[in-house]
């Protein structure tokens, strides 16, 4: 198994140097989150996660969850972790304050997950819904709810989980047939069987708190029709101890690929006590309140294993030695030279880096902006953030895990033979980024939220978000010319991103199936301009302080820019060929392309 | 699991139709390789596949292969299988029949090695080590050799190993230790530890025949210094039965990602009986012979676990229901329609078969080439079928298992959750072909063989079998209106891979890193035109075909050519950006982008 080290000099680096993530400070709200409390927190965590969380990784893995009569077990020292987890307070840190939380940014929040997410990415699971539960819960119950969930949620003694998926649904969630029927009390019984309900029951916390998609009696078809319940798996006592047990329990969990120590669980829900959240009918939008979250936070998965296999990969890629450097041996004095010499296994290293710190700055600048949509005084600016961040989910979502899948298989590419056993760890991070690329929406369906949704909205107001500050970048320093191999291939990639957002907005308008045509390409193309951006722009940064870099940290950033320009950048080129030739390739094919035997 | 029927139809396609597979009947050696004998052999196989070894790769990889005190055990089923392809006479298809084989072409043989990966790769691994076993024993062993192992090779109750790697070495083998010392009646007593043997130790054959390769003593440093050995687990008897144990053992197995019911063994070889094969310090150069067949059939087994993951997609993509057509319901009396409708899933679709297609079409005309090289009697002939198989070896071998990884990955992802679970099956597929990418030479080493070795030999000569028909293809058919969706996008393609070529011939001389810098995407390039050529020359065979289609199937392969036109073949723009940045910013980077901790 790779040891593991919190990235905290290019976290820092990205929270105070790139992105400015102190200006949240003079937000009310973060008036806390001083450059002394945020590197505090990454460091503390940062311990939390190479003692406690990272150990527990293979075995976790090997284990897996086990299921009895109900009863799910989670793998050995997962409950003693969790409770060190509660304990030092971790679940709350980006809790409203009203209820017990610390009120730090989500900026900081978005970190700390992804040092959990490489530790340890099955743990990170269970507080991650929860947290999910207590953002939807926040947003939309009624007070008594919130007073009821909120503390148990933020402190991190109840976990949460999301219930939306059923056999017959999972995107299309128009179809959802659970029932909530009406008890005399105000409350509602619920009774249906959801699936793929991660952390559905485990033994980590007291108590479950279900976010359950139901219908009423009679609720409208399709989507309009559902409503978003909270049913726990102990009713709360009036003292805010669970209480006696719910009609709600696992019926087995999956066996997976990979997050083994993750319980995915068929939870069947007969006639169990829920309370209806926000208004009745709302379900759908309340619970993406929940889904936008987590889609981030899926995204922030794919840097965390990107994270953990890069460091596995580097410190192989120095340990192995095979062969001799093409212009001769580095090492004449050894009997080999590491692989590291090798323009191959720098290709792969500098892949891995180039996406893994590329997508750190991108999340945590839509981070940021999160944080300003919640808490900014001015209206405008907070519309702003929200923009930006709407716009970004499924880009974060679908390029992230992509790329973290790529990533973690460059890190067992790099290890050869070894890298395909499982006692090494490496294909352990493979294995459990291949469901980031299809939980929370499948990747397909954040390109047609991409284009069908965020593109066309405000007539391309979020859109706007992200093309101006692009383009004010562009024409600040189209002059510089030390920026400029920066510069130069950033512009031609908007170039072409401008070119094929033109041609789509027009296509898509007509023809809905010309923008589905386009979506997965589409957010691509977006995508890496995206990460173009926050190259350049950490090259800006870097280049100013060529005169003060002792451990030579701004070198390797301008020498990973300069990687990612080269040598990843030139894909938009492809993307808009393979766009701008339409629909028809998809859809105007015989039947007999989809036969089912050839 | 999804259910499996060989592509019977595509494959008689392929053989019969597009690279004329049945010419080599014109060769003596292959006189009995009639149109009927093909197709019967193919429908054969095709049964094997279905009914006796597809239903045993599920279990198989859930239980595995066991270890315990030396003996290895293959999972339930698979003795009774591996009886029944013995007595099918399968091992024997290709094999000499001087010692006992059938004689039928490569060709033929590599399409049933496409059937048996798509049913059951953890299988088709014990046969397919046997055959690399057979055929360098038969290029290089003295008769005696030949006569006492390679009839109980090609009737496969004796299967085959190649021992090459140690721990300490894998890609460099010039960094061999294992032993080799004189006995007294001319055999050798072999000493070393050789690890990652794929089915070093098993329970299906009553003999296991390894190749070794070690050093004798005062044998040169380094690869020239290397000898090949033959060495059984039991001396075989006079009569050729096997008789006592030799002093090799299975020191234990790998745990893997996958192909769980391949034994991947440590081998112990304590002052074991080995006999020299060929001459002394060649033993680097006969090794190729078996490994160089070896990368082809791991090329193959890209191919066909592609297929069984097409297959399973479409099939899920006609039965589940989610949501309606972006341009409006499709089936309106139904609540959903299927998601063979939506464009992306399309795209999912399209690409799979255009990549497995096209793979099977360059995979037997390079093993045609391949029978061509080995049995026509012109010498020029038989020379240009050996340049054009050493120049697309690594081609087959890399692209087909990255491609194989991409499209596997892709069957996943259209199933969404369901993909994930292990019960599906689909990521069985994934996990299998992980390997692929890694063993016989990990792709990295392909794009060095390729641009190192198969582009530069004799100035350029293998590069030339490729470049003169596809060159010759596009003169043909320039005017061909028809046609013209396919030559005009080939054309280009072809372009800018003459362009990149002439640009790497003189980079490459000069500075050998600048070749390495380029290796990979070099092969992807050369590759994607390659499949680019089959695709065209498909589409020309498919429009002469259009008044007689009656099941579609020409129009499907109009409309997956085009699709691979449209959508895929563009790459290849990318990808000349890429190469012609050169190495700088791969090489000229700085320490501390490798730093061990950020």
């Amino acid at each position: 198994m790779p040891s593991y080290t919190a990235p905290l000099r290019d976290m820092r680096f990205v929270y105070h140097e790139l992105i400015d993530g102190d200006s949240l400070q003079e937000l009310p709200a973060y008036a806390e989150a001083t450059p002394d409390t945020v590197d505090a927190v990454l460091e503390e965590a940062g311990k939390l996660c190479r003692d406690v969380l990272q150990p527990l990784n293979r075995g976790g893995d090997e284990e897996g969850c086990t299921y009895e009569n109900g009863v799910v077990r989670t793998p050995a020292g997962f409950k003693e972790a969790y409770a060190a987890f509660v304990e030092g307070g971790w679940p709350s840190l980006a809790a409203d304050p009203d209820y017990g939380g610390q009120g730090l940014p989500h900026l900081l929040n978005t970190l700390v997950e992804e040092l959990i997410c490489s530790a340890n990415l099955s743990f990170g699971t269970y507080p991650g819904l929860t947290h999910g539960a207590y953002r939807a819960l926040h947003a939309h119950a009624s007070q008594e709810l919130k007073d009821r969930y909120l503390p148990k949620l933020a402190e991190g003694t109840w976990t949460g989980t999301m219930c939306l998926t059923e056999p017959h649904c999972g995107t299309d969630l128009g179809l959802v047939r659970t029932k909530a029927e009406t008890n005399d009390d105000g409350s509602y019984a619920i009774s249906g069987t959801k699936i793929y309900i991660s952390c559905g029951e485990h033994d980590l916390a007291e108590n479950i708190v279900h976010l359950v998609l139901a219908r009423l009696p009679g609720a409208p078809a399709g989507t309009k029709g559902i409503s978003l319940f909270v049913v726990p798996k102990f009713l709360p006592n009036e003292d805010g101890t669970p209480g006696v047990r719910n009609g709600v329990s696992c019926g087995g969990i999956e066996h997976k690929m990979g997050l083994n120590a993750s319980a995915t669980c068929v939870m069947n829900f007969e006639g169990a006590t829920g309370w209806l959240v926000g208004e009745s009918n709302k379900g759908m939008r309340q619970m993406f309140t929940m889904m936008n979250l987590a889609r981030l936070a899926v995204g922030i998965q794919g840097i965390g294993l990107s994270e953990a296999s890069y460091q596995g990969a580097v410190q192989y890629a120095h340990d192995r030695k095979q062969g001799r450097g093409l212009n001769g041996p580095r090492y004449p004095d050894r009997k080999a030279d590491p692989i590291v010499v090798h323009p191959d296994v720098r290709r792969m290293l500098l892949t891995m880096r180039a996406y893994t710190e590329g997508m750190r700055a991108l999340g945590a600048w839509v981070a940021r902006e999160a944080d300003i949509a919640d808490a900014h005084p001015d209206a405008d600016r907070r519309q702003q953030g929200d923009d930006l961040v709407a716009l970004m989910t499924p880009v974060v979502k679908a390029l992230f895990t992509d790329l973290g899948y790529d990533v973690t298989n460059l890190g067992v590419q790099i290890h050869g033979g070894s890298g395909y056993v499982r006692e090494t760890g490496m294909e352990q991070f493979v294995r459990d980024c291949r469901i980031a690329q299809i939980y929370e929406g499948a990747n397909g369906i954040q390109g047609l939220d991409l284009v069908g949704r965020k593109m066309p909205a405000h007539t391309g107001r979020s859109l706007r978000r992200f093309f101006h500050p692009v383009a004010n970048f562009l024409a600040e320093h189209q002059d510089n010319k030390e920026l400029a191999p920066f510069v130069q291939p950033l512009s031609k990639g908007f170039g072409r991103l401008q070119t094929v957002t033109g041609w789509l907005a027009q296509k898509g308008l007509s023809d809905p199936e010309e923008a589905g045509a386009a979506a997965t390409d589409y957010l691509r193309l977006i995508g890496l301009v995206a990460l173009g951006y926050m190259w350049a722009r950490t090259a800006q940064v870097a280049l100013a302080h060529t005169g003060d870099d002792g451990d030579g940290f701004y070198a390797a950033k301008l020498a990973t820019a300069r990687f990612f320009m080269q040598k990843l950048l030139p894909q938009t080129g492809a993307l808009v060929s393979q766009i701008m030739s339409g629909k028809d390739a998809l859809m105007d094919v015989p039947e007999s392309a989809f036969a089912l035997s050839a």
